[in-house]
Order: structure tokens, then sequence, then C-alpha cells
């Protein structure tokens, strides 16, 4: 039978949380469009959970989450800077390209995911060329597409030049939660000087649901209407603002990321393979070849390689401990 | 208390069957991006539905589906022909502009949100002028925005003019169910000529989920790619594919729509106020001055002016006959 | 043989002013993309036209001068408000919406191309709703698509309300220099509230050429990378410059111009059909049937019927009195 | 006194023979938007130089010309194939993305400005997936951005592998003159399956404009409207026409070419630098350390650095040997 345990963190069901929310707000009718009391309860929980009086939306996708903030904060002849193994870059179809009507984006260097703070000056130092797209805002993924974590101050330091050079910045954390569970502080994100952060909602263990928190009140002028022509503003609002509601009410959300952070610790600490990054977050990379990794795919075990060569585990709030060894033995038995 | 009963058919609470369909969904990891055997099962169902073979993705956002739809028939530089106050046309933001790289809109008009035959004829025989953005598809919408219903003749013969000047044809079956509860025949559709269609699952009484159905196979290539870039291929699938599962096994579908429409004949029934449209589907049209409308909003329920002046009652799965009896009695009061 | 002296302004070749500061300019190796000194010379000249210090561009295409006006003051999620008949909305094939990413255009009223302005109220006065574009900006055109001028104050009635709102502002002077003879004070723009405005060349008598005149300097940043990825940032900069240095130096541009505009008023009191609109600038529209539109293009005459279906006769710098006299014959005959 | 001999080939004026044309062009009334005679002689000669029955337009931009060519053959959830310093790529803003709505751009190695063969394989042999934009064109430039030229042989190998996948095929031709001037035989083109073909006007020595051959007939389907919409057809079209006579007529596009292309190797054969890629065409790359092109700035030659790192020198019709030899011996002061 295939095992999609640790495939992704998409792969899991949502939490019992999540669900439970869901149910209880699927109750007699309600105002459509991100108007009703669901929806303004999540967002007063998102709200709480960053401490900041953002302005916050419920949206289906996170590429369209983060595409749409991008082209909120650039224009089409301008650029947006990211890691160049950022989700943004790397797997979204061109999805800023396509809401940002060809804004660029310039893929910068780093270890294991986070943006080498040296890699910003070229392109922050550059004059404005007509010929190039320069760069108008800075997209920053915490936790990273490698399963480490920034710390406020690495953020910052990111940050700064940025903001100094006038840059918006996007912070898709898709894998939030993660980060929060490794100890990062969502309450410190405001000061950072983020522009709109996502907060993702269907990686944590959620059905499809991402919050758009958006702390410069300028660029939220229309916002609505934005994510509606966008295809992003649900008419029945309340069912991607619940499941925020069962998750953040009791700190699930942290809790279940914290286990699932677990799990990769005790994945790596099992590993027969090398490990490629600090396992700070819920994914293992490992160093593995073709002919291993196709074995354990035979073996009905399904994982990705990824585009820096190395194969990544996922573990999600759903992965457990069984699942871990199970999975350990049969990596034994391939190193 | 405020009451969205009437207000829109997607102020109401998801059906049970879905509900119970997207629980039993929730077991298990599986693979993602619609891979997984829920949604094969779903998209099954969809073309038993409609009896095709066809492509079958599950969306979020109908505003996207049809934008969506409408940029795979129709380059940035040609129009779409659909009814003037068409949902695309008036209620969307411009997605189709914005999806479609600024496809044009032609709108056509007709009586009771039913495009004019003859309103066809002009814009399919102009010449093709490089100065102006010359039809390449047409949409249609069934039931339509006025709570009228197409026969299977009266789209056939919209879509043979259009089909033999080139057009592509895309069917906006947000509430399709109403219009099948209403005696239109779904498995007509396929021999129609309707290249794309979208089957609405959130006002039908899903939680947010479209199937957007795609008949003509050369259109599907690397659609999961266009639906990345827009942000509607979900990780997650089988939320958006179960709820179609529960609705469709037993008949829910087209049983909960016969419900709304039998409402909204009841509440026409008992309507003080003169009806404007036929009553076909689900929702009833009526005369009434912005005197009254603001009275019954002061009493508590929302219901809203439409582009053609009158004022739309809308009934869903969800609406009670006990609901319908209570708002008559108000709106007699007004009278 | 075909004559095409009233088909267009742009049937016209150039007039010499315009030829031989082409020539002249063609000397030397000069560096590219508008950093030369013809350009130079023409911004001022441009500048001392409408007696500001604005940014001042020249471009190929009126076309996308417009277009990309506009979408440097409206998202894609709003909208323009324009005259219904206004150039950028029947006769650009969807531009505005192309280089715009999808922004809509709100058709406006008015009699003789000329907005009327209680027609402003309702679209300013209405709230911001999601699912509707809403206005960010305004655009003019004067001398209008149907020959008429705006006086100063007439504009400034249109668009006081419009800036009140937050719109920006898009004068398009395709027949800015018609407007201009005819009375129209160009030193009035800048305190009027425009924030672009396009001064026609080509229809004026040059070669291809437009000036983009940024009176918002907050606007004109990064402008040149904007031009350059809508394919308007020309390498040899000078060949659209040097005509406006030809046409300006010694006030050819309004010379030509009120010839034109004597050339329209002179076919005007020739002419044997009932003329629609007011002649104030360089063109005649009048009452005349299909029949003797046949007959009048199968005699060798191009004109054309408009939207309002009358049918135009333009004139240019390089119509004759000859022309006019042997054309109103012809029209003689056929009345 | 500032001297851009060398800094492009499109600071040059434009050559007698296309400025002769224009003049003679410039007589009578024409009819517009590219149907006027001198337009279809134009478009006649081009058919003839490529030695095929083709789709002519003439435009302003080569930038435009070839993203709209993209755009053509390329959707925005796909990606096009480009040398990885292709222009397209590093010096028009992200002009395909703009005109072609998000489009990729998948930039492959190879020396000297020739894609390598084998970096086709890769991309071409990938599997498509959801989340990538998968080809869907092949973008050639000959003569290439460093100067070298494909032979017909070496075009045949890239592009029977892309059509082999269903590729479409993109020839920018910016320098196409000084390709034919070192050999290439245009008449060729056509047999090597390129789809759409831009022939450069511009640095060939004429005012701006660029031919767009459109070999696939299905392409060229509305392919007015797509240039209107993009501001791309010019209304007084023998502008962009009338050049092209000029130049074809005797043979000077070529000739000039040649004389840019010997003016070149003449540079090179004086070059105290050493020469970085083959001079084949009329550019010439040296390695130069930033304080000698300092000095040689400072001493009023502009020439710039290139993103393989090395100066390019550009030579054109307008060059003289006497201006050869006086840049030879400022460098040698340098060296």
């Amino acid at each position: 039978m295939a095992r999609y345990d640790f495939a992704s963190d998409n792969t899991a069901p949502a939490a019992p949380e999540a669900m439970g929310a869901l149910a209880a707000a699927n109750t007699g009718f309600a105002s459509g469009y991100g108007t009703d009391p669901i929806t303004a309860r999540a967002a007063d929980l998102v709200r709480a959970l960053v401490d900041a009086d953002a302005e916050v939306r419920f949206v289906a996708s996170g590429t369209a989450a983060n595409a749409i903030a991008l082209a909120a904060l650039c224009r089409p002849f301008e650029a947006v800077l990211a890691h160049e193994h950022a989700h943004i870059c790397t797997d979204e179809t061109g999805a800023p390209g396509f809401f940002g009507h060809g804004l660029g984006l310039i893929g910068l260097p780093g270890a294991s995911g986070r943006i080498e703070p040296t890699a910003l000056e070229a392109p922050l130092a550059a004059p404005d060329l007509s010929h190039r797209q320069s760069p108008a805002a800075l997209s920053l993924t915490n936790a990273t597409e490698y399963g480490t974590v920034y710390t406020t101050g690495a953020l910052a330091d990111l940050i700064r030049p940025a903001k100094a050079k006038g840059c918006g910045v996007h912070l898709d954390g898709a894998r939030l939660a993660n980060a929060a569970a490794a100890g990062f502080d969502l309450k410190a994100v405001p000061g950072l000087g983020v522009d709109i952060l996502v907060v993702g909602g269907t990686k944590a263990g959620m059905p499809p649901t991402e919050a758009v928190v958006i702390f410069d009140r300028g660029l939220a002028r229309r916002f609505d209407a934005r994510l509606k022509q966008g295809g992003q503003l649900p008419s029945k609002g309340r069912f991607y603002a619940a499941p925020f509601i069962g998750m953040l009410e009791d700190g699930a959300l942290v809790r279940h990321a914290a286990h699932a952070n677990a799990m990769a610790r005790k994945l790596a600490g099992l590993m027969p393979f090398a490990v490629r990054h600090p396992v700070e977050a819920n994914a293992v990379f490992v160093e593995m070849d073709d002919t291993r990794l196709g074995a354990l795919q035979r073996s009905g075990w399904f994982v990705y390689r990824f585009l820096d060569g190395s194969v990544r585990f996922m573990c999600s709030w759903a992965t457990t401990e069984a699942a871990v060894e199970e999975l350990a033995e049969v990596l034994r038995g391939l190193a």
C-alpha cells in the first residue's frame, strides 16, 4: 500500500481541532465574503497570534496568497528578491509573474534555504536601469524550504537593508507554525517590518486555508476587490476562517507543529543516510542516490528529490512515532 | 437578529451529505494536487452526472473557475460573448480580464438573463477588425442570473452559430443543480458543444468547491499547470472532491436543488410584490421601492437590489418552509 | 484612384518641419534610450508647451502611451472612468486591459464626446464593493473623439470631483494640437490636476511619435523600466524626439492644427448632409445613409461610419482647400 | 566630446538608403494600419529575403516584437527556452513575462551566446509537472548576443529536438543582417522550422523598425489585433515599412552589415586586450578590468561591461575605419 506519510506535510488529514471548528461553524445562515462573525473571530485570533492590529483575510490557496501579496508590493517592471529555492521561485508555476503581470524574481543564494545577507547587497546597491527589473520587494520564508528556521535577528538583518531601499517585505509562513514551535517569536513579526504575512493553515493541519495578514494598512485598501478578482475571496468565508479558530483557540497550531518538529528530529536521529540540512523544523533532507530512492519508492514510501539534490522527508501533525520507526527500518535496509 | 436566509444561496451552511463525505475523506495520508483516490472517485461521479468522458478538476472558487475557463478559450485580444448581466460581467471584479490578460467581454441583451438569440448575430457577423476584440468564446449560465432556466434547445440555438464561427463555449453552472432540478438534462450538455463546464458546488450546498469539466481534451493539456499558476490546484485535493462524492452518490445534489426551487415557487406564491422574472429555479425577483427595501432590511432580512432594478430573494437547500412563511408575513406588512 | 484624405488624420504624410528635424537629427552617434541631447531638447520644448516642470518621454504608439498611463494610475481590480466612445474604450482592442492586467473601463455618456458631468456622480459616489472595479482614474480626451473641444472650465468640472475621490487623471491628447488651435490653453493643463498627458504627434502631422508628460513626479519613478517592459522605450530615441523639435520650435504644431480645423469648418460649410456634432476641431460628422456612404466609397473616397451612427470626415495639416472642394462636389452629387 | 560609436549598434544614425526611402514614402495620403502599398511592397521584399510566403508586419520595437512573438507561442503557465544571456532574458525588463502574462524563461548555458545542444536535453525530457512551467517555445538569436553566428546546421540541431517535443520556435534577428553578412543563409530559415522571425531594422541602420515574419500561418490569425492591443500596430505604417524598402531593394541591408562586421574584425585585429569571443559578426568582447574601463570612459569612449564580465565594443554600418584606429590607439594607451 502506498505510503504518503513523509511525502509532504500536505498529505496529512486535517486535525480534529480544525475539523471540529469547521463542523461547529456549519450552522445557520451567514453573510458572505468574509463579513460573517466566524471570520471576525478568526481574524481576532490571528491578530492576537502576531500581536498586531492588522487586516486579516482568509483565502484558499497559499500559492495565490503569496502571489497576490507580491503583486501588491511589486509592479510588473520591478522584481522580488527571494531565496533561489524559495517556493515562489521553484514550485508555483510562475504564479508571482501571473498575478503580478510579469514581475521578476531575483533568486539569491544562501545555505539551507536561508538567504545569505551579503547576497542582498549587490541587487540592492545596483542603480535603477531601464532594461532591468529593479527590486521592489523582499520575500522571506520561515520555516524555510529546507526546514531551517530564521531567528528574528536573522530576519531583521535581511529586512533592514531592503526596507532602507524602499522594498516591501513579504513573509511566506506556509510553515510558520513549525518556525514558532522551533522558537521563532511570532509576536516579533510586526516589529520586523513585514508588510504582508501569509500564515499557513493547510500544511499546519487544517483543511485548505491560509491567513493573509496585512500590517501596512495602506496596502489593504480595496484588498477584497484584489482578492475577488484573483479568485480568492470565498463567498462562504467561514469555511476558511473556522479552522483557524479551532487551531488557535487552545494553541493546537503550535502544539501540532511541535509534534511535527519532534518527529523530524526523531527521524533524523534514526536516519542511516547523511542529513544535509539542520533539522530545525519538520523536514529531514538526506543524501541518497537514485538507486536507493527508487528502491524506497518501490517499497511504497513516496518522497521526492529536491532542487539541491537531496531527498526530503516531511513530518506533520499526523506523523506517528510508529511510522517514523517503520520508515527508519526500511531506510536501514537500503543504506 | 440578522437573517441572511434569502440574501444568497451561498449564505447557507453545507449540507450534511457534503459534510459527511468531507469527514469521511479526512482519514489517513493522501497524495497531493488531485492525484488521490477520493478525487478520482469524485471525478468519476461528475463524469457520470454529465455522461461524458471528460477531464474533471476540483477548484476552490467559481470566479476563478470561470475566469480560467475563459482564459483557456479566448486570447487577450479577443472577446467573450455573454449576457450583459452574467456574473462574469457584473460581479467578479473583472476576473476574466485579470486571468485572461485583458480579454474583452461583449455584453448581450436578453430577457430574464437568457441571451436573446438575435443578439448574437451582429457580433458573430462582424468582420475581424484590428482595433476591436473579436469574439472567440460564448459564455452561458444555467440557471441564469435571474433564476430562469435555458432548455437544451435554447442553448443549442445559441451555441450553434457561435461554434460555426469558431467560438469556444463555456457554461457557468454555479446553479446547474437548480437547472437540473428544473428539468434541464445534464446528460445533454456534452452533445451541445460545450467545451468547458463549471459545476457549482458552493451554491448547491457544499463547502467551497467547484468542478471544472473539460470536454475538449485538447484544452486539457497542461491544465494542472494552468490551475496551479492561477492558485486553483489545491494541494489537499480531497477536501474539494469529497463534497461532490457526498452530494452525487445518492442524488443529494439535485434533490436539494429541487427543494430550493420549490421554496422559491412557494415564496413567489406568497409574494405581495410583483414578480419580475419567471421563477424557474431558486430565485424570486420582485419590484420593490427603496423605502420598502430599506424597511425590510431594517427588520433584519438582508436581500439585495439587482442590476435590473428588482430585488432578489434567493432560496437554497437550507431554506425552510417556516422561513418562507415568516418572510412572506414581513413582506405583506410592507406591501 | 483611392482617396484617403478624409479617412483619418493619420493618413496624411508627415509635415516638412517634422521631417526636416528628423533628417537634421540623423547625424553622428547618439546615446540610446532617450539619454541623447535631441531628446533633452524636445522634452524642454514640450515642457514649455505646457509650462510645467514635468517628466517627458517620447514613445511610438498612442495606444500604448494611453494604456501605459492608465496602468500607472489604476490597479487591475480598479476601473477607469471615460467617455463611452473614447478611443481607449472603442478603438484600442482592449489595450488598457492588456497593459493594465484586466483593469476595468466604465463608459460614461455625454453629447458629442464630452463626458456629461452628472454622469460622474453615480460611479464616484458608489461605495467600494469587492465584486466591482471601483474608479481609480478619470480619462479625458481633448479634442474629443467627435471633434469637439473641452474648455478648461469644463475639464475642471470633471476633474475636481474625480480628484476629490482620489482618482488620478489621464488626458489623451492625440488631437491636443487641434484643441489648442481651437483656443484650449495648454498652459492651463498642469493646474487642472492632470497627472499624465499624452501629446499626440502622429495625428498632428509627425512621423509616429507621442509625448508622455508626467506631471505627478511620484508616478515617474522607474517609468523608463515601465516603458521598456511595454515595448515603448526606443533605443534610437532621437527619432521620436526630433519631430517634436521641428513642430514646436516655430509653432508649426498649432499652426498646422489651425489649418486642419479651418479645413473642417470649410467642409462643414459646404456639406450637403446634416452635421451631427459641433465642428470645433478637425472633424466633421454627418448624417448619411448606407446607400450614400457606399456610393461615396465606390467613388474612391474612404471615410468611416462611427459608433454614434454618423459618418466622419477628418481633416489634417495636409488637407487642401482643393480637396475639400472636390469632396464637397462629390457629396453634393450624392445628397 | 562623448563618443558613442562603439557603445551599441543603435547609437548610429540611420543609413541614407533607409532615410531616402522614408522621405520618398512621405508623400500623399495613405491608408492606415499597414494596409498601404508601401507596406505591401516592403513585405514582399522581406518575403523575398527569406524566400517564403509568410505573413509580415512592421513594428516599432524589437523588445515588443520578441515579447509578442513569444506570447503567441507560449501560454502563461509554460516557458521559453533561451540562452541564459539572450536579450529577452537579460535586457528587456521582463517584457516576455509582461506581454506573455507571466510566461517563464528557462536560461540555458552555451559558449559565446550559442546554446549548447546538450543543454536542451534535460528541459525537453522533463515530464510535465503542474508546479513547473514546462517548455513550449525555443527562442534563438542570430547573430548572438556575443557576436557569434549560428550556422544553419547548428540551428537545425537545436530546433529539431524542440520541435519534436511540440515547441514553437522564435528567432530573434535583431542582428540578422550581421549573421547574413557572416554567411548565414537567410533563405534557409523557413526550412529550419522557425515559426516567427524578427528581422531587426534598428540595429541594422534603419530608423526604429522591425519586421515580424510569421511562417506558421495559423499563428497569424488576428495578429493585427494582437499587435494593436500591444501598441505595435502603427497607424502610419509606411514609416516603419519604407526603411526596409530602402535597405532591401539594392542589398544595402547586408552590405552595411558586412561593413560593420569588417570593422569589428579590424578592431579585434588592433585590440591590445584579450578577445573573449569569436568575432563573427559586429561585436568585439574583451577582457578589461574596471580601472581600465573607467579610464576609457573618462577619455570619452562609452562602452559597457556585459553579464559575462567582458567589455563590449559594437560596430555598425556607420563605424569608420578612422574611428576604429582612433579607439585602438586609446586602448593601446590603457593596456
